[in-house]
């Protein structure tokens, strides 16, 4: 297996939104400018949702209006309803990526609507932005695919329930959310694989956290199952609001580090990646969990100790 | 696959031996019993090594003669050389872990002996225990057998060298170390197989350090090439000197948690094991890179939010 990986960079949308400061917008484009100069397939630029709700994020115009388009990269919109739709259009979005949950609990705290009332309004949604923006990608990004931290565990069934009338829709692609970093390895592959057998029209992303621990790991049954589109956060941004020192996103250059050793293209200047990375902890103001940056890359090598050889 | 995964606990040696401050005896000993107390196969206690090389375990004769053993957990000792050996069975450890480095460098700057030299002393020494110490298991752990940090690649037609030797030797086990984090979860699989392949009599045990974040992809990656036993550090102890800030061997309550997860049976008590792990950081006066102490189990299900359900 050599296929090719294609990574989704998030850090400025699931990454920023859940930073303890504001950053300046400029920081904002300048982080999505080098970003998009290293490789990477796509850059989830921002988000279209309330400014109460995400502060973080309010100026999704501004930074939309002030990026570099690069050829060859897809700026990514985060798009939970019909007012978000139309920002990203707006803002001339390469994708929509409209956002529900796979659980009740989850989709009522985060966005006010069950599962089902998001797939309702998305059906005029889809159809709004074929009719206006024929050229735009739309995405569906399913939170709490793998579990939901207030409800539990999400049966396989439901979710391939949901995708059901996701693809009704005729989305482009759905991306299968490991919001809170419950997934495992087995589990990751079984829907995997089931997604990718029963969707063959639609382009499957996986998008884990690096809560517990297996991110890399999730990542790697998820290819292992097929998946080629992987959500990731430099330095491993992002994180889980109920878990305080818990780790992010799946860490973007660990990710790229770990395909390129096993021998994969990912498309990604690593190099180039990590030299972003290594901007984070002073323009944050805080250590980030990604851990290439810190040990380099494997193929580093260090100087002998004194005396020897 | 849902073949038993048995845990050889390193903490005591691996995660001690580089802490920045001295462990008292007494705090090692009630250390080792609380781990031997969670259902771990095996405990790696202490090393028999030059107290000027590794002060921190300069204890290792009161450590030995003061834990408390419990029937069903193997007390390793890590020996490097006869004196060691020696100092190992006057301790009377269950299973003696000879220690070489796949590289000639790691091995010179590590033991002051080369590979070939190693294995020169382990001829009359794994003799010396058969005789003084039959029921003793020996097992010999490889360091750098994935890559060395000063050497760069180890080629796996090296790695197979040494093991031929070993196995010639008529030691119980071999552990395949990645010492450093250098082990991509392709070449784990690869020379996993290689080795569960041609050394049918040996028990092969995975050594992983989570120093580039692939630590359980790594373990995730062995398991799935027949790998049933791995050494691993609570809390993620442990680290490589040459990486400041980067993580240290792969975290035991993490693994465990992983594979409970997938329905692998690891025989621990992943509630108990978490519960030694939350006293390092005041045991040890520093935050650990363990994530599953942190966040939770994967099942871990939070309150509502206000006004929600």
């Amino acid at each position: 297996m050599t296929s090719r990986v294609h990574l989704n960079e998030v850090a400025p949308r699931d990454g920023l939104q859940i930073e303890p400061r504001w950053l300046p917008t400029a920081d904002k484009i300048a982080l999505i400018d080098a970003l998009s100069a290293t490789g990477v397939a796509a850059v989830e630029a921002t988000s279209f949702t309330s400014p109460k709700a995400i502060p973080n994020l309010a100026d999704a115009h501004e930074v939309m209006a002030g990026i570099q388009r690069r050829a060859g990269v897809r700026y990514v919109a985060l798009v939970p309803n019909q007012r978000g739709a139309e920002g990203a259009l707006t803002g001339h979005a390469d994708e929509i990526n409209l956002v529900m949950s796979a659980s009740d609990s989850h989709g009522l705290a985060n966005l006010r609507m069950t599962p089902w009332q998001s797939l309702e309004r998305f059906t005029p949604l889809v159809a709004m932005i074929r009719e206006r923006a024929p050229a735009v990608r739309i995405n569906a990004s399913l939170s709490t695919a793998f579990g939901c931290p207030f409800d539990g565990a999400v049966p396989e069934s439901r979710v391939l329930e949901i995708i059901d009338r996701l693809a009704a829709l005729d989305v482009d692609g759905v991306t299968l959310c490991d919001t809170t970093g419950m997934a495992n390895p087995r589990q990751v592959g079984a829907l995997c694989e089931a997604v990718i057998a029963r969707y063959p029209m639609l382009t499957p992303t996986l998008h884990v956290h690096n809560t517990r621990g297996m991110g890399l790991a999730n990542v790697l049954a998820g290819w292992q199952a097929g998946i080629h589109h992987f959500d990731a956060a430099l330095g491993g941004l992002g994180g889980c609001p109920f878990a305080p020192g818990a780790s992010g996103n799946v860490c973007s250059e660990d990710l790229v580090h770990m395909f390129e050793e096993m021998g994969v293209d990912t498309g990604v200047d690593l190099d180039a990646l990590i030299r972003v990375a290594e901007t984070l902890p002073d323009l944050l103001g805080h250590d980030v969990p990604g851990q290439v940056v810190k040990a380099g890359r494997g193929g580093r090598r260090y100087p002998l100790p004194p005396g020897i050889g």
